[in-house]
């Protein structure tokens, strides 16, 4: 890592009264490593005029850099453009082109552009505008104390979406002989801990000149396989494709240019094989259907979903028969055979996922413990099925099968043999 | 709150390079306002004794109390006592206490007291040993520069017990009088800077002694009204009374205990009046149901939900004439309605939430752009509908199309008349 001094300056009530758990500066954090920097100190602070001018100024002069977080919106306790104005001898001015992008913003909501509002036009004068692509308030940069102040904004969609931009001022500044080279891909199925065991115990020659990375972005995790300079890339190459191999099909996406979701993977492949989709679900509640409807285009290879959540609603819109119910239960091999078979039919659609299971707290039995949960896939005369026991919790369980219902679709279109680890770990015999 | 400067220190690499979130932090200061204090400044460094001495140094001359977090284990690069002592110009110890508690610890695991274990006993000498009830590493205070230092370990489970005895050192120096009061109530469907705009509006007398305070936490926001000692207590009662009515049944509740979402408050609102819910989702595809059973309890109240993303799925399974899709399309109030009803009659609920729109990027018309949704909510017979537009992109559209069919049911069975803002807003006519 390069010895650039970069500093951080998080403000907000909220962060200092413990009613938000900071989440920017590791996401930033992480941006940055990408590039081989790092942040040296970070500071927070609460909605305090004194408290910001006298933290700006002191980071400044300390700093080549100074990403400031929070503090831009339209309330009094917003105070980040005030304090930079002062620490820079500046008065705050209209900034036009905040004030066009504001109009734009409230133009496309039908909504009065109002002098509250204005205020978030109000910014040092001859700032640099740092575009806002979702959220009302503009970002800016300015230079003092021979260092670059960059300002954002706390909401962490709209910061994530700006740090291109702040990533693309740092680059300007880096020293020329820092070349990082990164390749990324996501993986599902394994954990960071897992993946770090298995390298260490296959792999205890791994060179020193390719880092490896992990990002957790729960349920996937990237991993990233970095060297400093372009000599390395061979030599990354080379330990890229062992890991690749160790990995196998957990790996689910090489990253191009951004990470993708499980169900955006999975939305790509149903479109590209021109393969319809529907899904029964019971424990999930439409978590599935919502995680694939929330993929743009989705549109094209999805059109019924159904959550059944009661044994009636089974019966009476998948043909689960009574039977079934009664003798094996609703978290069932057979009852989820039936629930995918059903779904098929009613929707006519070429593939399927159905899940039933105990997503807790209450619910359990001494058999079907909560966390267990059947999962069926595949497409008519050919579904598959599997038990696996998933506790930790209700919110955690309905994500985790959601997902798992989804790779294993991926798998199965994509007709891959390997059994995934989350099966051998996880499978209720 | 009191005017105590509480500064606090965390220390660690990985809260730096973003691999962890910073979860102690909150937890020190909600346990702090317990007291009626706040954290005033909270820096975040690696491990580097040049750092960590600069930081101690100089935010113990700042601060009355300062609570370092992290850098107490075993390893090399734990480097907090090395640091303390420096600032403090003390000699590193075995502490006798210290020691006993390690080997007292490494009895109870049978293990060995190891040279690296007992680095945890080399202390400024003299200090105040903070029993830990967990780990292997104690926690210390001492004065310098007329601040008492507090050093407390990295893990979570070991500086919660210990904020206990941190907490009793911090109220021996506590003025006698400070008790702060907080009601706080959540609020949906009036962002942030509306509210304080209709709070500036109609309360130009606003007292100073009750402080009104904010916490988004998209799509709602909570709403904190504070003062400082228990004599403003009835001025508070007075304006939050006021403010009540000002914000209407915008307040979907008056947190006690916790906050809770508006689904969860739904359900409790279902499960109370022993009603049944069903969904008839397109454009949301599934995320209503999935919110409404991610609340625990969910099956008291929810069988059956239809994800109906096609228009052929729309007239097989709801129902909706197909005349209606002819004449009207999906996204009309014809269709919604034969979507709710449809869903009553098949699910054999009391109360429905039917919703259609066109979430984006793609399928927006002249006449429908992007953004624009249909909602239907109600009970047989008894069906209201409104167009929306709510443009900002798919997530947003169907978050907030989620909440706002899921608010508009609440405000139904509560037989509540007042229109809320986001129609208001929002309607097309």
């Amino acid at each position: 890592m390069t010895q650039l001094n970069i500093q951080l300056l998080l403000t907000g009530d909220e962060l200092m009264s413990g009613d938000i758990i900071d989440t920017n500066s590791p996401m930033i954090a992480s941006q940055l490593k990408e590039l081989g920097v790092e942040i040296t100190r970070k500071v927070t602070v609460a909605d305090n005029l004194t408290f910001l001018i006298d933290e700006i100024r002191h980071m400044s002069i300390q700093s080549d850099f100074l990403i400031i977080n929070g503090g831009l919106g339209p309330t009094s306790d917003d105070l980040t453009a005030e304090a930079l104005a002062n620490v820079c001898e500046l008065p705050l001015a209209e900034h036009p082109e905040a004030i066009e992008h504001l109009e734009h913003w409230c133009e496309k909501r039908k909504m009065e552009l109002t002098q509250q509002n204005l205020k978030q036009a109000l910014l040092p004068k001859d700032c640099n505008i740092i575009p806002n692509k979702i959220g009302s308030a503009v970002g800016f940069s300015i230079e003092v104390n021979d260092c670059i102040v960059m300002c954002t904004p706390g909401v962490p969609v709209e910061l994530e979406v700006m740090m291109e931009h702040i990533r693309t001022i740092i680059s300007a500044k880096l020293p020329d002989n820092i070349q990082t080279k990164t390749t990324r891909f996501q993986v599902f199925g394994i954990g960071e801990s897992k993946i770090q065991k298995l390298v260490d115990e296959s792999f205890p020659d791994w060179p020193q000149e390719v880092a490896l990375g992990y990002r957790a972005a729960s349920p996937t995790i990237e991993v990233k396989l970095t060297t400093r300079s372009a000599d390395d890339e061979k030599l990354k190459q080379h330990w890229q494709n062992k890991l690749e191999d160790l990995l196998g099909h957990h790996i689910y996406h090489h990253i191009e240019s951004k990470p993708v979701t499980v169900s955006e993977k999975l939305v790509q492949l149903l479109d590209a094989e021109n393969l319809k989709l529907t899904l029964a679900e019971s424990c999930t509640g439409g978590l599935i259907a919502s995680n694939i409807t929330s993929v743009s285009g989705a549109s094209n290879i999805f059109e019924a979903g159904y959550v059944t959540y009661s044994n009636e609603i089974k019966i009476q819109t998948l043909g689960v028969s009574a039977e079934t119910l009664e003798s094996d239960g609703a978290v069932s091999r057979r009852c989820v055979i039936e629930m995918a078979n059903g779904a098929l039919n009613k929707a006519k659609a070429d593939v399927v996922v159905a899940v039933s299971g105990i997503a807790g707290p209450n619910g359990g039995t001494p058999d079907k413990p909560v966390g267990t949960v059947w999962i069926a896939w595949g497409s008519m005369n050919n579904i598959s099925s599997v038990c696996l026991a998933i506790p930790g919790g209700r919110k955690y369980f309905q994500h985790m099968v959601s997902t798992i219902g989804q790779d294993l679709l991926r798998r199965f279109i994509k007709k891959i043999d390997e059994i995934p680890l989350y099966i051998k770990e996880r499978e209720v015999k």
